[in-house]
C-alpha cells in the first residue's frame, strides 16, 4: 500500500455521544451497562475495519457537582468500567483495537502495567492505553483526597507514571520464556530485568508478573492539549486524541506537536494525530440537519448547563442569564485546554450561554459535522490532506444508529477515494496504525 | 431439591497446581498466558456444572525473594491478571461463577467496587471477590513501600475496605434507573446514595458510577484462617476457602467459624466453607499413585525449597540440610495460618525439609487425595457429611488433564450419590451457591 490512509477509531459511549442521545428513539437507553450492546457495536466496527474502539473514563459519577435535576437526566451515571469491558470484548472480536482511558492521578503504575499487559495478551496484541490526568474534582473525593492534585503536579506524576509503566513492560525479554519441559527451565535467568525505580511519586521494584506484551507495549494514546500535555505526548504518545474546532486550529496543533518530536529522536509518523469528530450524517444535508435538530430538541436546559459548567472546570453559571454572554471566569484546576477552547469558541462566534451549551451538547468541544455523506467525507479528507489530522476519533451521536450511519454512508465514499482500508493490515493494533513494535530497552541498545 | 449438595469451585492456575505441573506431558506449559487454554477449561468446568472458576493472585512475580535458579524453574512468573481474564471469560460462558482474588492491601476500594460491579453486570450476576490481605513481601516493593503492613494493620485496613466496597455497591437502589425517554428522567433522584465514608484508612464520597450489581453484591469469598481472618469472615464472608489437613482439623475450623456467625446476626447456611483439595485420581489407586509420583519426580530441589521458604513467610532455609528436620523459625509478617499449618504438619508427621516440600509441592498445604475415583469421592463425602466442609475448592494437579480426570472419574460417582447437581439452579453465582441476594441498606431496613 503506497497511499497514506485515514486511521479511524470508534469512540463509544453509553447510548451515544450526544448529551440527550439516550432519549432518541434509535438509541439503546440502557446501553452503558449492556454487554450485548457493546458486543454488537464492536463487531460492527470490526466488520467496517475501524482501527479501534475507544472508551473515555472517569472514576466518579458524572455531574457530581451538578444539581441533581441535571444529573438525574444524564445517562453517564451508569456504565461499565473500561478495562473489564474491553477484556470481555477481546473474547468476541479478532482484529479491532481496544483502547481504554485510565487516569494516572489515582492509580498505581504496577496495577496499570499489569492490566494492560494482560489485555494485550488476551487480545493477541490489540490493547491501547489512553493516558490521562484527572481533571474531575469529584474523583479526588473517591480516593481519600480533599482536592485533586494541581495541574502541574498531575503532569509531573503522569511523566513519572508512564516511565514506570513502560519500564515494567520491559521486565522480560521477548524470548524470555523458553518453557523447556526437559531441562525444567521455564525462563532464561538473564532475560528478566528488575526495574528498581525510585522517584518522587513512586518506588517500584518489579519485575512485572506478565510476559512482555504482544505489541511490545500497548499503544500509548494521549488527549492532553495543554503545554505540558503536548510535551508529554511528544515524548511518549503514539496517538493523540484532540479537540479542534477549525481547520486552521487543527493545522496549528498538528504542526506544533509533530514539530516537537525531533527533540525526542522521533519522526512525525511515529505519532498519529486524531481529532475527535461528531458526525451527523444524512442522505442529504437537510436530512442530517433534521437528525441533529431532533437530538438538540431533547436537551433539558439543566443538563446543557451542567455539561457546560463541568467542561469549564466546575464554573458556577447559575447566576447568569441563559441568553446572555459567557461571563469572565476564574481559571480552574480542571483540564486547561478544554476550558480555553470553549471560551474561545464563545468569543469567536459570539455565543450566549444557551447557544454555547447547544453547540457542545453533542461533541463536547470536538468538531461537529452535520451534512450529507459527501459533505462529511469532504471535510474529513480536507483535514487529512492538509496536515490537520492523520485520522479521526469518530464520536457517533447515538448508538448503535449513529455509527451505522457513518459506516453505511460515509465509509464507502472514503474507500472509493482510497482513503480507508478494505482489509486489516495485520493482527495487532500497531499494525493497523502503522506503528513499529518498540524494542526492549534491555536487549536492543539504540545506536546514536 | 431437598438434599444438601456439594459446592465445587475449579481453582485454576497456569498449567496446574503442582509446582512442576508445567513440565508434565499433559500440561500446557504456556497455559498461564493463553486465553484459549482458560476458555477451554472454563467451558469444560461449566459443562460439568461447577459453581465457579477461582483464581488466586499476587501483584508481584513469584519467588522474588528466591534464588533465580529456583524462580526460573517456576511457571508462576507469567500469567494473566485475574480481573481482565475473568472479564474475557464472562463473554464465552453463561452459567459458571467467576471468582477473582484481589488484595485489599494495595488497592483502592472505589476501583475495586467498580471493577467487580462491572464484572457482575458483564457476566449477568456471576462475579465473586476473594478478599485477601497481602502476605507477600515482594508486593510491597511494587507499591512504593519498604515493607508491607503488619498483620494486624492489614486486617484493620481490610475491615474498613470491605465496608467501603459494600457501601459503594449500595450506591443505587435496584430500581434507580428508570430511563424514561419521554420525561427525560434517567434515574430517580432519590434512588442514589452518597457514601460519605470517613475512616482511618479511606475517605470515599461515592456514589459508584455503576448500577447496583446484578447479585446485589458479588459473592464475598475469604481465605484467611488466622484469628482476625476468621472474625472478618464471620462478619462478611459468604464463602471461605481454607487449607485443612485432617478431618478433625477441618471439623474444628468449621465449627469455630460457623459458631461465630450468630453474633453478627447470621445463620450457618449464609457461609459456605470450602477447603482446598488437590485430587490425583486414577482408575485404580496404583494408577493415581503413579500419576502423583510422575509429578513429584519432576520437582527440582531448588524449586521445592523456594516454595517451602515462601510459604513460611520468606524463611531462609539455605543453611539447613535438606534431609534434616525443619528448624525453629522466628515468626514472620506473612500469612499466619499457613505458616502454622506447615510447622504443625512437619512436627506431626516428623518430616524432613525435603519431605515437607514434597508434601506441599502439589497442594501447598491443602488436602492431598491420591487414589481411585471411589476413594476420592468417599473422602469428599466424609468431610461433607461430617461437618467439615460444604464443598471444595478443587485444585487440579495439571491443566487441562487434571480437571478432566476429576470430571470424568469423580463427578459421576458424586452425582450417583446425589451429592452434586446435574443442572444449574439458576443464572447467578448466588443461585448456584444457595446464597440470598442481599438487600440494599438504604431501601430495606433490617427488622431486629
Amino acid at each position: 500500500m503506497s497511499q497514506r490512509q485515514l486511521k479511524l477509531n470508534a469512540f463509544l459511549m453509553t447510548a451515544g455521544h450526544h448529551v440527550a442521545a439516550w432519549r432518541h428513539p434509535q438509541a439503546r437507553a440502557d446501553g452503558g451497562i449492556q454487554f450485548a450492546h457493546f458486543k454488537q457495536i464492536a463487531q460492527t466496527a470490526e466488520r467496517a475495519k475501524f482501527d479501534a474502539v475507544f472508551f473515555a473514563d472517569s472514576a466518579a459519577v458524572w455531574g457530581a457537582g451538578a444539581e441533581q435535576e441535571a444529573q438525574s437526566r444524564s445517562a453517564q451515571a451508569d456504565h461499565f468500567e473500561p478495562i473489564t469491558l474491553l477484556s470481555a470484548l477481546s473474547a468476541v472480536t479478532d482484529h479491532i483495537g481496544l483502547i481504554a482511558t485510565v487516569t494516572t492521578t489515582y492509580n498505581e503504575p504496577y496495577h496499570l502495567a499489569r492490566k494492560f499487559a494482560s489485555l494485550d495478551h488476551l487480545s493477541g496484541g490489540r490493547a491501547g492505553w489512553n493516558l490521562v490526568t484527572s481533571a474531575n474534582a469529584a474523583e479526588a473525593f473517591n480516593f481519600s483526597r480533599e482536592a485533586h492534585l494541581a495541574h502541574a503536579d498531575r503532569y509531573n506524576r503522569a511523566e513519572e507514571f508512564i516511565d514506570v509503566v513502560i519500564g515494567l513492560w520491559d521486565s522480560w525479554d521477548d524470548d524470555a520464556f523458553v518453557r523447556d519441559k526437559q531441562s525444567g527451565r521455564f525462563f532464561k535467568p538473564d532475560a528478566v530485568h528488575r526495574l528498581d525505580h525510585q522517584g518522587k511519586h513512586f518506588s517500584v521494584r518489579g519485575p512485572l508478573n506478565v510476559a512482555r506484551p504482544v505489541q511490545g507495549y500497548p499503544v500509548i494514546v494521549q488527549a492532553g492539549s495543554s503545554e505540558p500535555g503536548k510535551e508529554l505526548a511528544a515524548r511518549t504518545a503514539e496517538v493523540i486524541f484532540t479537540a479542534q474546532q477549525t481547520l486552521a486550529d487543527a493545522q496549528a496543533f498538528y504542526r506544533d506537536v509533530k514539530g516537537r518530536l525531533a527533540r525526542y529522536g522521533r519522526t512525525p509518523d511515529q505519532l498519529k494525530i486524531l481529532p475527535g469528530v461528531f458526525p451527523v450524517v444524512g442522505r442529504t444535508r437537510e436530512e442530517a440537519q433534521e437528525k441533529y435538530q431532533a437530538l438538540q430538541d431533547l436537551i433539558h436546559p439543566a443538563v446543557g448547563l451542567a455539561l457546560l459548567s463541568g467542561m469549564l472546570g466546575g464554573a458556577d453559571l447559575s447566576g447568569y442569564p441563559l441568553d446572555g454572554p459567557l461571563p469572565d471566569l476564574p481559571e480552574s484546576n480542571g483540564g486547561k485546554s478544554r476550558q480555553h477552547l470553549l471560551v474561545e469558541l464563545a468569543r469567536r462566534d459570539k455565543l450566549t450561554i444557551r447557544e454555547l451549551y447547544l453547540r457542545i451538547a453533542g461533541a463536547r468541544g470536538h468538531l461537529t459535522l452535520v451534512g450529507s455523506a459527501v459533505e462529511v467525507a469532504d471535510q474529513l479528507q480536507a483535514w487529512f490532506e492538509n496536515d490537520a489530522a492523520d485520522g479521526f476519533n469518530v464520536m457517533p451521536p447515538t448508538l448503535p444508529g449513529g455509527l451505522d450511519d457513518f459506516i453505511e454512508l460515509v465509509l464507502p465514499i472514503l474507500r472509493e477515494r482510497g482513503l480507508f482500508r478494505t482489509e486489516y493490515e495485520g493482527n495487532t493494533l500497531r499494525e493497523s496504525l502503522g506503528l513499529a513494535r518498540p524494542a526492549n530497552r534491555y536487549t536492543h541498545k539504540v545506536v546514536a
